[in-house]
C-alpha cells in the first residue's frame, strides 16, 4: 500500500474536572470522612512543623477515624524551601511510605505547602489525587483555588510547575485563630483585591468588619472567604490557562511585584506590596480617565488602613521600582499592561499604559 | 447573610487536545516550516551528542529557514541521565536562553530524550508547547505517542512525570538509517507487539519484510511505523490515563519487566525482554485455553527470530524472574494480571492468572 500522506490524528478528551471548595468552620477534622469516598490506598499529609503542631492532630485523627491509612511528610517552614531538593525529599518519603497511583496527597498549610504538595501530587507516578486544606487566609482565598502548583528554581519563582486541579478544597476558617495578625492582613489584601475585581457586596462587607480579626464573627469570616473564593473560581473557570480573564487577578500585582523585588522580598510582604499596587492601579486609572467612581480612592485607602495594610512605599527608590517593573514578564513591547479599576467590582485589562505616567505615579507613592 | 453551606463548585473544562502524528521520510528538515504557525518566541531543541551529531543540523537549519529563533540543550546519552539533575540543567539552560511561556520545546531523540524533554516542557513555567521528533524506531511507534513524560528517581523508573500531550509528532523514518541494527530490532519488538494487539494486516506485512533493515523499502518502513503508531493512538484515545484499554499495550511487559530486572537492565534490552514476554503470554494463553489460533506460536517465533529477537531467556534463574514479577505493580491481590493473545490482532486483559502456572511457563523459557 502506498499512501500520499501518513497522518495519525490523535484526540485526547480530558474529562472536565469538577470540584468543590467548601468553606465551613470545623471542617479540618472532617476531611477524612469526606475523602473516604475516594478509597485512597494511603493519604500523604504534607505540612511544615508549625502548621502540623497546630492542626495536624485534628486532621490525622479524622483520617484515622474514617478508617484510612496515612503518613506525614514534614518540610521546613518558608518560601526558600519550595525547591527541587524538598520536592525530591517528598517523592522519597512517599516511596518509602508505599504511596502508589491510588494514594492521595493533602497539602496542609499555606501557599508554599499547597504549591509544592500540589506539584508533588501532579507529578508523583504521573499524577495522584489531592485535596487542599489551606491554613492561611491568603491560601484560602487565592492559591488553593485554580490548580496552579509548582516550585521555585534557583533562577526564579514558580519556574517549574503545572496546572493541576485538586479533587476538593476544605477551607476551615477556624484554623485562622492561630494565624499571626500580620498574616491575616496579608490575606485581607487579596480579599480586598477580589472585592475590587468582582464584588461590591464583598467590598461593603469588608468596610463594615470590626478592626480586630479576633472580633470578626464566625459567620462573617466564612462569608468573606466564600465570596472572595467564588470570585477567583468564576474567573479561573473562564480562563484556566491564564490567557485573558485570569489576568484580572493580577490587579495590584504589576506594581506589587516590583515593590517586593525592590525591597528584596523582605521589606514588604506579598499582601502589603499588592495593597500599594492597588493604590497605584487606582491612581493610574484616574490619570487615564478610566476610573468612574471618584470616591473609590478614599474607600480603598480606608479599608487598607483598617487592616494595617500600607498605601505607600516611602522607603523605596522610585527609579528602582520602575526598573523592576520593566523586566516584569507582563510588560509588552515597551508599553505596560495593567489591570485597572473602573469602579468597585469592575476592572479592565489595559495594554497601552504610558511609561512616563507610570513613573509619575510611582514617584508619588515613594514620597515621604 | 448566614448560609447553611458555603460551597463553591469549580468546573474546569480543558480543551480536548488534538494533534497529528505525521510519518514521512525527510520530515525532520521540514519541522521548522510546520511549527512556524505556532509563532514560538524561541525553539528549544533538547537532544544528546550522538543524535545531535547525526540529525541536529537538518532540524536546526529548517528552524532557521522558517525564521524562528532556536537554542539547543544537550544532555548525556543514556537512561541513567533521565534524572532530576539533568532536568534541572535543562530548566537552567532554558532560563539562560530566555525561554518564556510562548517558547516551544523539541525533544530530538529516543525515549529518554522524549520523556525528559517532554517533562521539561510539561513543567517549565507550568507548561509550554512541544513537538516530538523521535529518532529511534521504538520512540516512533511507542513513547512519542500518548503523552507519557517523566524522569527516573533514585527509587525507581518514571516516578516523577505527567500526562502531557505534544502539539505534533514528526516521524521521519529516514533518520533510522543511522540507527544501530540492535536498536532497530528493539523497536521491531514493539511493532510486532502492536500487530499482535490490533492488526493482522501489520503482522502479515512484517512477515513479508526483508531480513536486513537496510533492505526494507521506504514505503514499507513508513507503512509499518504508521500502522503501529495508529494502533497505539487508537488505544490511548480510548483510555488516556491508563485505566483499562491502555493496559493492552502492556502485552509482553509483565514478564518482560521481570526479565529486564533480573538481568540488571544490562543482559536484555527492553525490546528483547518484551519479545520473550510475548512468547510467555502466548504460552500462558494456550495453557488457559484462551488462544484460538494454534498456528500463532510458530508465526510469532518466526518473526521474532527474523529480527534477531530472542524467544527464550536461558541464562536467567526462573525463581528470580518469578520473584521480580511478584513485586511488579501490575500484580493484583495474589493473582497475576496479564495481557494475553486470543489470535493475531486480538488480546484480552486477564486478571486471575494462576501463579504456579506462570512459574511453570517461566521455567520453560529459562531452560537451555
Amino acid at each position: 500500500m502506498c499512501r500520499a500522506i501518513r497522518e495519525i490524528a490523535v484526540e485526547i478528551k480530558p474529562e472536565p474536572v469538577r470540584y468543590s471548595v467548601i468553606v465551613k468552620s470545623g471542617l479540618a477534622g472532617r476531611v477524612g470522612k469526606y475523602i473516604s469516598k475516594y478509597n485512597p490506598s494511603l493519604v500523604v499529609v504534607i505540612s511544615n512543623p508549625t502548621v502540623m503542631g497546630f492542626h495536624g492532630k485534628l486532621l490525622l485523627d479524622g483520617i484515622q477515624d474514617a478508617g484510612l491509612k496515612s503518613c506525614t511528610v514534614i518540610v521546613p517552614d518558608g518560601e526558600k524551601y519550595k525547591n527541587p531538593e524538598q520536592l525530591n525529599y517528598i517523592y522519597g518519603e512517599m516511596i518509602r511510605a508505599g504511596a502508589d497511583r491510588r494514594s492521595m496527597v493533602i497539602p496542609l498549610g499555606g501557599g508554599v505547602i499547597g504549591d509544592m504538595g500540589g506539584f508533588a501530587a501532579a507529578t508523583y507516578m504521573r499524577g495522584v489525587g489531592y485535596v487542599h486544606v489551606p491554613t492561611t487566609l491568603l491560601a484560602m482565598v487565592d492559591s488553593s483555588i485554580g490548580g496552579k502548583v509548582g516550585i521555585d528554581l534557583l533562577y526564579g519563582k514558580n519556574l517549574a510547575g503545572a496546572f493541576y486541579q485538586p479533587w476538593m478544597v476544605f477551607t476551615d476558617p477556624s484554623v485562622l485563630a492561630t494565624l499571626p495578625d500580620a498574616e491575616f492582613s496579608n490575606g485581607m489584601a487579596e480579599v480586598i483585591k477580589s472585592a475590587v475585581i468582582g464584588s461590591p457586596t464583598l467590598f461593603e462587607m469588608i468596610e463594615k468588619l470590626p478592626i480586630k480579626p479576633g472580633n470578626i464573627s464566625k459567620n462573617d469570616l466564612e462569608e468573606i472567604i466564600f465570596l472572595a473564593g467564588k470570585i477567583k473560581a468564576d474567573i479561573i473557570q473562564a480562563d484556566v490557562y491564564e490567557k485573558n480573564e485570569r489576568m484580572k487577578l493580577n490587579l495590584g500585582h504589576t506594581t506589587g511585584h516590583a515593590i517586593e523585588k525592590t525591597a528584596n522580598f523582605t521589606g514588604f510582604s506579598h499582601g502589603q506590596a499588592v495593597a500599594v499596587g492597588m493604590v497605584a492601579a487606582v491612581m493610574i486609572a484616574e490619570e487615564m480617565g478610566i476610573l468612574e467612581d471618584k470616591s473609590f480612592y478614599v474607600r480603598l485607602e480606608k479599608i487598607l488602613n483598617k487592616f494595617n495594610l500600607p498605601v505607600k512605599c516611602p522607603n523605596l527608590s522610585p527609579d528602582k521600582v520602575h526598573e523592576a517593573m520593566n523586566v516584569d514578564k507582563k510588560r509588552m513591547g515597551g508599553m505596560h499592561r495593567f489591570v485597572l479599576p473602573v469602579r468597585v467590582g469592575c476592572v479592565r485589562i489595559v495594554e497601552n499604559v504610558n511609561d512616563a505616567m507610570v513613573l509619575g505615579v510611582i514617584r508619588e507613592l515613594c514620597k515621604d
